[in-house]
């Protein structure tokens, strides 16, 4: 195994911080999953637009996101692999949420999930995301 | 300005390695593309399926991209943003593409690119692409 994707101090706080943040957007919590981010964060998002900048416009996704979902919401890390160094990492992950089904039913949605991490002032702080499915052609 | 986004000697390691990618990808260069990819890299790309793993999972996906593009092939980066420590980095791009119009000519198609990066005895190594439109719902 990679030896920075072994079980590092470093790899547990980051790990700490995707699953708070989660759980804080299955509670509808703002505060909770603004918590760790950078106040210029990049985020490209499932719908449009093709990014959003700054930590404002990472905000309005959400309201977005909450406004097409009822409860209970899903928002689940189905994989997740952390890279670290000692002060930049990412995260690869596959993610599960849901969707309007043809007959207003809600519908499992699996999607892709990478973030890009810093550690500042001894914090791991979110600096980029980016949520996709795969193109329907 | 973060002092892991300045002009160190691995942010330009790093921006030669990704302009090296896309130019290979611009000539369907297979060996060129795959020159500093890990074996076991993990890709997201724009058309199912929801993740390839591995390198000869990830050569198939070019596969399908030279299938769908004619040339002169356009792959240009817009905008890079890489963020780096001295053993793992991560770019956060914007990039340009073509697909085919109604009318079979090529028109300009606008993706993200997120890349996961290793330095790996002393070289930069992709690990993770994350390449994605937004959906059209």
């Amino acid at each position: 195994m990679d030896k920075r994707q072994g079980g590092s101090q470093d790899e547990a706080a980051i790990r700490n911080v995707v699953e708070f943040w989660a759980a804080a957007v299955r509670r509808r919590d703002f505060d909770g999953i603004l918590q760790n981010h950078s106040s210029d964060i990049v985020m490209f998002d499932v719908p449009p637009p093709l990014q959003s900048k700054g930590i404002e416009a990472y905000k309005k996704t959400w309201d977005l996101f909450f406004s097409c979902n009822s409860e209970p919401i899903v928002f689940d890390i189905a994989n997740m692999t952390i890279t670290a160094a000692s002060e930049v990492a990412f995260v690869v992950a596959t993610m599960r949420c849901t969707e309007p089904g043809a007959n207003g039913e809600r519908q499992a949605l699996d999607f892709r999930l990478t973030i890009g991490l810093c550690k500042i002032d001894g914090q791991w702080t979110i600096k980029h995301e980016h949520h996709s499915v795969p193109a329907e052609d």
